[in-house]
């Protein structure tokens, strides 16, 4: 079984970022960063101590793995151009399918870690979970072993688990965000801090830790409290974006067939 | 000024339980827990060590608080058949009004925790924001001593502020564990556990303990990758609800006018 030590990355955004911190952290070599941009990838690259280019052509071949962390598109775009031979390749994307790379090399896989990104904002590998997927049984067990120094959560997902992960995660992550968006916007109207909502947001997401969401629901809606959804629609009446939204979702949780178990919220 | 050391609860639900606990355990002493259900008023007075009573007739006046934690309309009922001519009563409703109290007592306010309290959850009262209100100063500064000995986190919120407070809750805490309800029935229709979700769901509500959440956003919707989200929505294309749910919160997302900054999801 062949070994991975050196790896290139293709891409310089905040994926390729945490996941090359955690890769020199546990012990690997990151040889080579390519971007188009010529300042991400001599950023990253100089953190990483790597070398760096801007120059599809210029990406050496003496690396174990190249990781491609770039948007859906440019990854595509990349397929087209990039020949790596017998090299293993990976992406990192939880939409692309596996064999967007067969046209690159004949060992190829994916590597998704299932976590919201951002800058400014170091994390814990260690408890990320991440999805891998290979071509071979070979190349699965590469990338396993890869994993295992990274983070303590490996799945082996297949495409199109994938593509239902990513999914489920924009319910789980990106609506959720965008509600807390809405919460900060309708207290800073009232004179009020966030902060308020802070202790009640971490609460929400550490509860489903260890009960079902559908256990743990709270509020007017599950309740039935017709009066107080009133309440709350009244008080939105001038946005209708917001009237709207507070409507369809309360309507949504209001025909779910579980009877509430739970008080306030 | 007068002092506080014993307590009445008109109410045995999950809020005067969570409360019950934290006042005992800073050395107040419940004297009577009331509640319509005789199961209720006697599981919540012995974890109290109190008396209880399932009669509004025999709520004794022996107490210097008294803490209605009812659902809004059983606290309108009895405002209407409970005297407790000076004595102190505060209510814990995220929704009603401070007047609602005036009939009771002439000494009244507002003691409303915010926070998503369950069954089988106990919860360290100390980080929970408490929002105080009251008919006069001397019975906020009352208040305010009573609830610095359960919690390190006191406001003073009016009762216009403390409706537009629950609203932005609804928002915070309902609504995205109604997403999170959505993430386990997508994953489950895949053969997927939520495990895997539960770190992005917790780092989700973390970013925000720190980050402002409209910088915070990631995902399709605020990328504007209108590719990807075809591609969700054609995966719940067999899903009314659903899919409505999907497009129409994407649809505010992608309309919000903030530029993307962070990467995957």
């Amino acid at each position: 079984m062949q070994k991975i030590k050196n790896i290139a990355f293709i891409g310089a955004g905040n994926v390729a970022t945490q996941l090359g911190f955690a890769l020199v952290g546990a012990g690997f070599k990151i040889v080579q960063v390519y971007s188009r941009t010529q300042t991400s990838a001599e950023w990253l690259a100089g953190k990483l101590s790597a070398d760096f280019t801007i120059s599809i052509d210029e990406i050496k071949l003496d690396a174990d793995l190249y990781i491609i962390s770039l948007t859906d598109d440019a990854t595509g775009e990349i397929c087209k151009k990039l020949d790596l031979r017998d090299k293993f390749v990976v992406h990192t994307s939880g939409t692309l399918p596996l064999d967007i790379l067969s046209s690159i090399s004949n060992r190829y896989g994916v590597f998704y870690p299932l976590q919201t990104f951002s800058k400014c904002r170091n994390i814990n590998f260690q408890d990320i979970p991440l999805c891998l997927e290979a071509n071979s049984q070979e190349n699965l067990d590469l990338l396993k072993k890869l994993a295992k120094k990274v983070s303590e959560k490996i799945y082996e997902i297949n495409s199109g688990q994938r593509k239902m992960l990513h999914l489920a995660a924009v319910f789980a992550c990106n609506f959720p965000n965008f509600m807390y968006t809405i919460a900060q916007k309708i207290l800073g109207d009232a004179d009020l801090e966030f902060d308020l909502l802070k202790p009640l947001i971490r609460e929400t997401a550490e509860k489903v830790q260890t009960i079902n969401p559908v256990d743990a629901q709270t509020g007017p809606a599950i309740r039935g409290d017709r009066k107080i959804m009133e309440q709350h629609l009244e008080l939105l009446k001038d946005n209708k974006e917001l009237y709207d939204l507070y409507k369809f979702i309360s309507d949504q949780l209001v025909t779910s067939n579980k009877q509430p178990e739970n008080e306030q919220l």
